[in-house]
């Protein structure tokens, strides 16, 4: 009988060290993982230069609908970041205006807020300087600020909105202030709450022994020394093949990235780190948009920018980690928009390109 | 004192014969409105051969703003049917697949579930079959029954809501009953609760003298023998231009309507009469698309159809009471869509047209 129970007490302390060790490596990964990342908030955040109050979220949101920024009267902001589609277009490069192709990926508008600057090549400081991008680009809205200007203060509902939203401003219906309301919007599509978020915040057990491993590969081959932060990237700029080069098709020669920015000879092929926030939604993948298949971009991660040779099982448990960066998506009740009157630009006639 | 009482007296008795008169004329009006025009539902109606069930609504409107509908990835329904612009698209006629250009003006989708049968031609006898149709046209979203089924089937979310919505079917996921579940997300789109039909629900005051006037003309000098019933239009098949032909541009001579359906001498530019409600949200008007100001559309519909040139008053006031017809929008929250897999069709090489 004591030998049983001995037998017994021997297995109940192994069980207990077990548990114990898998406690303390649980909470080393969790540890090691919290110097990394930061969850995202579960509100709002602050904005440099534009208060993001209710009257300009609400506005923005219209703006962010409506494909009268656009001189065709066809394509919104949501056309190439659709909130339904994890905050972008799933194409390799968008379509614009004339049936154009794009030059990039269109990045996902959800947590933009918090990257380090926007656009692959970081050319715009934040999301205001970003919004006017798009509307006045060619290849995607081709309108102008004059046209959207008469186009804003020819519906009355924006003029009263604009005047709501900027109260104080002598002529707050501008190209400037359609560019807030759309950041202030913006600010609004973040996406709390996925698993890695609640893990970071002590819940160890919402992610699976496969997704821990995901984690600790993520930090220890050095994925993480570049996709770090709030948004697991987004903060930082890096070479593209910084170790071996990726085939043309996935890094073509004629995009020097943030060279054409800084114009140094040293950024050449240099791309924002890709926030990987939500990343299982994003594809495809690289401001090319030639890869589908996330497993197979982490693999080119590993070779491009580590000189790693990832194992099958590495990248699948990689790929398991990044899932769980998929958060909550924000709750969007479609805009009612004003209707156009006669002083509104009609749409530009059918350009065949 | 007398004299003056009597006077006070014979002051209130006209006001009083007045106010009668207004009132018996308000009745009269009234009644003769009830006898063309029905006030929209504020309940969902039925659909025939479809029950409209939860399930089956919240599909539709995820594929109603699907854009995986379409070969390109970048069309959805709500493109060209957009839920926040009257449910069109505002254009003269629709952009489509490679940005080509369609052949008529986009009709809305608001309330559409109350006309005789879809399209300006009628060709399609409900929803159903009207849903059909874009999804596979050329100019439209270019896609094929096959394309969106191996789509749908690719998608476990699509797959588990269809084994939901058509319960008891042993391949729920097929065309036909997306078709069916965009239908019953249509048959939701209903816009109750505007000033006229209030109005016909007896509370006359709500339209002021000049939009009574215009509802008196209305159907004084015709225009309700076309346009009435629930839709105020959308309910009967009628030659544009039985009086006078208007201009070719907004009459095209190539586009004979009706006739390609039917191929009946006599169906020579026949179209379904346009359902006018929120037609002050559905500008450019007719089949053509070339006219924007609505006004204009009233005059040339008093001079083609009636042979009357109504005068500036007279137009005016059936335009104020047109925009009485604006109903109450429906609240949509736009839709978390699922995403892709390794089977989902990748969206098609870009088309230069």
């Amino acid at each position: 009988m004591f030998g049983k129970a001995t037998g017994l007490c021997a297995v109940f302390a192994a069980t207990m060290l077990a548990a114990g060790s898998v406690a303390l490596a649980d909470d080393a990964l969790l540890n090691e993982a919290k110097d990394y990342f930061k969850p995202i908030p579960s509100v709002v955040p602050a904005v440099k230069d534009n208060a993001v109050t209710h009257e300009k979220v609400e506005l923005g949101k219209m703006l962010f609908f409506d494909p009268r920024l656009s001189s065709s009267a066809l394509i919104s902001c949501n056309t190439c970041h659709n909130l339904g589609m994890g905050g972008d277009d799933n194409l390799e490069t968008s379509i614009g205006h004339g049936w154009q192709k794009g030059p990039r990926n269109a990045p996902t508008v959800l947590n933009a807020v918090f990257n380090i600057a926007q656009f692959w090549d970081g050319r715009a400081e934040d999301l205001k300087a970003q919004a006017k991008g798009p509307v006045q680009a060619g290849v995607e809205m081709a309108s102008t600020p004059k046209r959207v200007e008469t186009t804003l203060k020819s519906l009355p509902e924006y003029v009263e909105r604009f005047t709501r939203a900027f109260s104080g401003e002598a002529d707050p219906v501008n190209f400037d202030n359609m560019a807030k309301a759309i950041e202030a919007f913006e600010a609004t599509l973040i996406t709390p709450a996925s698993r890695f978020d609640q893990f970071l915040e002590g819940n160890v057990a919402v992610l699976n022994d496969q997704e821990r491993e995901g984690l600790q590969l993520f930090m220890d081959k050095g994925c993480a020394s570049c996709h770090n932060g709030l948004n697991v990237g987004g903060n930082g700029y890096y070479p593209f093949g910084v170790v071996e080069k990726p085939g043309a098709n996935i890094l073509p020669a004629n995009d020097k990235g943030r060279f054409a920015v800084t114009q140094t000879a040293d950024e050449e092929y240099v791309f924002r780190a890709g926030p990987l926030r939500n990343i299982e939604l994003t594809a495809p993948y690289f401001h090319s948009g030639m890869v589908w298949d996330l497993e197979q971009a982490v693999a080119i991660m590993g070779t491009a920018q580590l000189g790693e040779d990832l194992s099958g099982d590495e990248v699948k448990a990689i790929t398991a980690f990044l899932k769980t960066l998929t958060g909550e998506m924000p709750t969007v009740t479609y805009p009612v928009l004003p209707v156009e009157t006669a002083d509104t630009p009609r749409p530009e006639a059918m350009i065949a390109q």
